[in-house]
Parts: structure tokens; C-alpha cells; sequence
């Protein structure tokens, strides 16, 4: 027997993050995982539904593709075209559901991922109202190529205490990242990581070294010996959050 | 002597309309022209200040330079440096100053304006959040080169009676358009209209001829009737505010 009885669906969603408490259910705050739950939970007639994301975003982190699972009711039982679209006229325009797709029972939106690709955008240019919703205001970021270069000891697999977020207890500081991109547009920077995983807020500490936040660039020697230092106290403040966006969770 | 001993100054400023109320000033409202006075008068400690706009924007429509005059209290003087990076530094970052400038005394930012430009912007893709704030969600909107072929006759001076928003008195309907240009980038369609100037509502309303909220494309001989009829019950419904921004306010 190798069908899978189970109902377990995957929401695939695009958020613009400027508006909400970030993702994870908070009393009394708008957060988007409470929008999704609540506009759920109306089209199951009231009944509570949960939803498990790939992972959370802060407050003012935007999404592309973030990922989530949830074992719908039994009944109402809602066509998956019927249900994107319900979804969609009930949430407001800052959240997007783009797909949603039935996925094994024994599927999880965090544990199956083997990998994620964060951007971080940083404008160059003037602070422009509707640009500075996604991109930090950063005047004097340091050229792409010096971004590159500063960044290349964080390729591959390392400790990445000084990245993590003190207050946070989690086990393992391990991570990989496969890959940084810095891509120039006009007087955008995009920066993307690819990574197996990342931890909290370590995207936003990583930004915030290679392109300081007070102070000077910093170059590759120096980079690798906050790596090394495996302390959060060496790393400098992280980037802000809004010029952050989750790209795309990946599964096998 | 040709010294001109006023004080008026200029503000271009770029908004992003989708907080607020439009540009004009309403009791118990949060608009743009508000939030620019109330900046001002913190700066000139209480006084009362009123900007004078090249025109209001409606709640929902976007600045990337819209100008405003206003005359300055004598006290305190503050450098124009300052004062930009002071109301920038008040401001919500949907609210930018790009610039201050001094000028004559005669000069009126809506009368001494010559021309204006402003940019639609229609979104055929997904309705992604970041993009659902500035750019229409029509999917079925037609191609640029269908949308240019219809506004061939709106070019040249018109009187644009059809697409003036009843219920507002003005003398006179007539209006050049000295150009309507339609770019694709990818999913998304830019449609400028370079004018003398232009009635209440009357950008949106042509956006809402060349592409019909509902029903088919318009060919060029049927929005011709439409603005030879110079009655607004013939033209179809205005284009929503949200993709609409004031581009450029053209002075001598």
C-alpha cells in the first residue's frame, strides 16, 4: 500500500512583512500566521485551524515563498482552487497565498526543507517611500564586488555562534551556507544566501558585518575572525529588518 | 532692482499613497499636506504653516515629485539643509522630501506649472504584495501596443468632458495631452500621460477606457466617440487609485 491517506496541504505565501508582528501568533498583534489562521478557521465554519511554517520572520520581513502545512477539517471539504481563492479575497493585499498543494501526511514545512535562499536588498539611492519598505537605506554600502570578497570565508560549513542571536537556545550553531550572490541594479544591492538552514536572525547578522552598520567595511581577514571567534559578542548590530525577504524554502 | 526679497520656498516630495487619506488636508484624517504641516510647524516651534500644492492626489495615489510652496515664518531661519534632513528625520519614511529650493515670490506651484506627468502602472502577473501597493492587479489587461493604438486619439487638445468625475465644477474641460506612452517590463505595464494638466479623476478614468475594469478592450474608433460624446456617463469606471502616481510636475 503505498497511497497516503492523509490531507495534509502545503501553503506556499508572499507577504509584505512592514504591516505585521512578523509571522508567529502573538496576542493582541496582527501577525501574519494569525491573518492565515483566522481566514482558515472562517472558511472551516469556525473551527481552529494550525498552521506550521518552514520557519518564522520577524517583524518587517517580507516573504516570497515562505512554506506551511495544515491538516484541514473534514468538512467543509473545500476544492484546493476554491480554497486559494477564498483565502485570497478574505486576507488583506499583503498576503498572497500563490499555491497550495496537497503534500504526504508525513510531510513538515520545517523538518522536510533541505535548504533556503534568503535576499537582503539594500538601496544606494534616495530613501524613495516605495522602496523603503524592502531595501535599508544604506548611502554608503561598500561596492557588490567588495561585498563578494568580504563574504567568502561564510561559504561552507561552520560554526556560526557569532551569527546567532543571544537569548536564543538552540543546540547546534551549525549551518552551510552553499552559496552568496551579490547582484548590483542600478543603485540596488541584492544580496542572496543559500543556505541548509539558518539561524535566528542569522541573515540579518551576516548583512550587518558585511555591510557595517556604524563604522568601516570590513574585509575578508576580518570576517573570518568573527567566524572563528564563535561569540555573538564580536559581530556587529544586525541589518535592519525590512530589506529582508524569504525567497524560497527548498525540499527534495 | 531685480532682487526678489520674498522667502517662498519649494518642496518636491515623493509619497506613498497607500497609508493615507490623499494629499489634502480632512478633520481627523491622516493626509500627506497634514503631516507635511504639522513637520513644519514643530520645526517653526508652533507657528502655523499651509503648503500649496501643484495639485491634491486622491487617497490611494503615489508621488515621486509632487511640489508644494510654502512661505516660511521669519523665526527661527532655517538653513534649507537642515530643514530637509529635519522633516525627513520627523517624517513616516512614506513621506520623502527630495528637495528645497528657493523660489520667486510669484511663484505658485500649481499655477506657474506648465505641464505634469503621471505614470499608471498595471501589474498582468501575480499579485504580489510588494507590488499590489503601487501597480493595478488586471491580469487580462491588453498588450502595450493595444493600449497605444486606442489612445491615439486622446493625444492633442481636447476638451475631456467625458472624463472629468461629475459632481466637480470646473469652467473648463480642455486639456492637452502632449504624449500617452505605454512600456512593458516583464509582467507589468507603465502607461505615462505627459499633459497641460488634468481634470479630477481624469488619468484614472482614461486608464479605465483604454483598460475596462470589466468587459473587452476599447479599439481607438470607440474612445474616440467616447471623448466626442463630452458626457462622463458614456465613459466606464475609474482605474483604481493604487497604480497611479504623479511623476513630475514641469515648470519653465
Amino acid at each position: 500500500m503505498n497511497a497516503d491517506n492523509g490531507k495534509r496541504l502545503m501553503l506556499t505565501v508572499a507577504y509584505d512583512g512592514s504591516d505585521f508582528s512578523g509571522w508567529q501568533v502573538q496576542p493582541d498583534k496582527r501577525t501574519i500566521q494569525g491573518s492565515l489562521e483566522d481566514a482558515l478557521s472562517r472558511l472551516y465554519v469556525n473551527q481552529i485551524v494550525r498552521i506550521h511554517a518552514s520557519g518564522r520572520t520577524d517583524a518587517g520581513v517580507h516573504a516570497l515563498a515562505q512554506t506551511a502545512t495544515f491538516d484541514p477539517p473534514d468538512r467543509p471539504n473545500i476544492p484546493l482552487d476554491n480554497l486559494k481563492r477564498a483565502l485570497n479575497h478574505i486576507l488583506p493585499t499583503t498576503i498572497l497565498v500563490r499555491e497550495i498543494k496537497k503534500v504526504p501526511s508525513s510531510f513538515h514545512a520545517r523538518f522536510s526543507a533541505v535548504g533556503k535562499i534568503y535576499t537582503y536588498n539594500i538601496n544606494r539611492g534616495e530613501n524613495l517611500p516605495l522602496i523603503a519598505r524592502w531595501a535599508w537605506h544604506k548611502p554608503d554600502a561598500p561596492a557588490a564586488t567588495a561585498i563578494c570578497d568580504s563574504a567568502a570565508p561564510l561559504i561552507g560549513t561552520h560554526d556560526f555562534k557569532s551569527f546567532a542571536t543571544r537569548g536564543k537556545d538552540v543546540d547546534n550553531t551549525t549551518r552551510t551556507i552553499y552559496g552568496i550572490n551579490v547582484k548590483e541594479e542600478g543603485n540596488l544591492l541584492k544580496i542572496s544566501f543559500h543556505g541548509s538552514g539558518f539561524l535566528y536572525r542569522m541573515v540579518r547578522s551576516i548583512v550587518g558585518v558585511l555591510v557595517p552598520v556604524s563604522g568601516n567595511h570590513i574585509g575578508p581577514a576580518e570576517v573570518r575572525r568573527i567566524l572563528d571567534a564563535k561569540d555573538r559578542s564580536v559581530a556587529p548590530e544586525c541589518a535592519p529588518p525590512n530589506g529582508l525577504s524569504l525567497t524560497k524554502v527548498i525540499y527534495d
